[in-house]
């Protein structure tokens, strides 16, 4: 049966058991027919990582609130991917991805398995939103999220997106002031690796670290605007070329 | 013993096998001290992933010409941040990736493992530069790309690179005609996956697809020059963010 109502996408890196991914679907479902392809297991920090040498399976889950929810066993980007090969049958109106459990603001773009699905979706042609929440907490309240998801998803399905442009929207765990548009504060993580030694005397190590922001009085930047309780959009896109740089860079190269 | 050389870092996305490093540091041997940190496995389409939820190890292997030769447990950019933490006891000069057995040209460069891990070098502030080889062969002929990779990565040496600027750098198989700077082609991938069903009739999928330029008559884009048998070098940077778009959709999202 075709539904007349528009067809939201959705897709986390969290995996297909996470909760933020059904706070998600809470906030939208009234928004359109959901469709949400998730991936099996945890997938932070996946970036826009594909699976080219393994095969993938789809598992069809119990639906959630009218809305149809499957897990595919790899990449947030795979699961855009084959949603749209295998699982939906027609393009999908939105795509949206998340919400994260954890911020996605500054450079963490980069390595964030929640934007890579956006991103994928965006080079589609869908206009997307990635949602990420600044808590880590498995079980955090995503309750003061909702109102923002449930207004900035309503105007961009309204008022679509600029083509190859999706959003990076981030948001406080609670006192939220309001919403401003920012750039990506630039920044880099230091002391990145916890040292351990095995039983037998091996050494082996585990990512933790800390971000440094090099702008925190900028307030065109996003991590400025979330310590002061704004949920903040950085506009994204996939294209990663300098292109300001391209006639500089061929007289310094001689080329 | 310290050296007064340039300290030259490399990784890959191939793998600590892979011919394409072994040929990268012949190229460069004489530019500086080598030390290559390489994934222990196979990571093509690992973009920008971080290992958040185990452990990474090190190994070291046998120099080869005087490299130092480490694999890691990890993903591309794991190598860099692994690198700087746990191997290499001054920040390097220099940072090359690759060189990578097939083109990442066009948006192949967001599921590029060997472009993550430049990126990562880059945003440390370190000058790097992903190689790519146009022939996925495990046993393709390099050698064309030698005196290419030798003329680049000497002059970047000599002058250095704008800061948050990295080169994409892509090289035909044969008969190379010169040097191009471009900008990424933009296109999208299509056909993407081969469907099967396994022996007890279970669907499963495995990645495949062709990559449709949407501007195959442009003579700013990479993949145009590339069909001319140029070398192409894309500058790209780590930071997704639309800057232009802020203030266009600040008025479209009324905020």
């Amino acid at each position: 049966m075709k539904s007349d109502r528009p067809l939201i996408l959705i897709s986390n890196d969290d995996g297909v058991e996470a909760r933020g991914l059904y706070h998600l679907i809470d906030c939208v479902k009234d928004l359109g027919d959901i469709v949400a392809v998730a991936p099996a297991s945890h997938c932070s920090g996946q970036s826009s990582a594909i699976t080219v040498d393994r095969i993938l399976r789809v598992t069809k889950h119990n639906d959630y609130c009218g809305a149809k929810i499957y897990s595919v066993t790899g990449t947030p980007v795979d699961c855009v991917k084959l949603a749209m090969h295998a699982i939906v049958d027609r393009k999908p109106d939105l795509m949206l991805s998340g919400i994260n459990h954890g911020s996605n603001a500054g450079n963490s773009i980069i390595y964030s398995g929640t934007m890579g699905a956006a991103l994928e979706a965006c080079m589609m042609g869908i206009p997307s939103i990635g949602y990420s929440f600044l808590s880590y907490e498995s079980n955090a309240d995503f309750s003061p999220s909702s109102p923002y998801i449930k207004e900035i998803t309503g105007k961009v399905l309204e008022s679509g997106l600029p083509a190859d442009i999706c959003l990076n929207v981030n948001i406080p765990v609670d006192n939220i002031k309001g919403i401003k548009m920012a750039r990506a504060a630039r920044g880099y993580w230091t002391e990145e690796y916890a040292d351990y030694l095995d039983p037998i005397g091996r050494k082996f190590y585990m990512l933790t670290g800390h971000f440094c922001n090099l702008e925190p009085d900028c307030d065109e930047t996003d991590i400025y605007w979330l310590n002061q309780q704004y949920v903040t959009i950085v506009p994204a896109h996939a294209d990663m070329t300098a292109g300001d740089y391209i006639t500089d860079l061929a007289n310094l190269l001689g080329v």
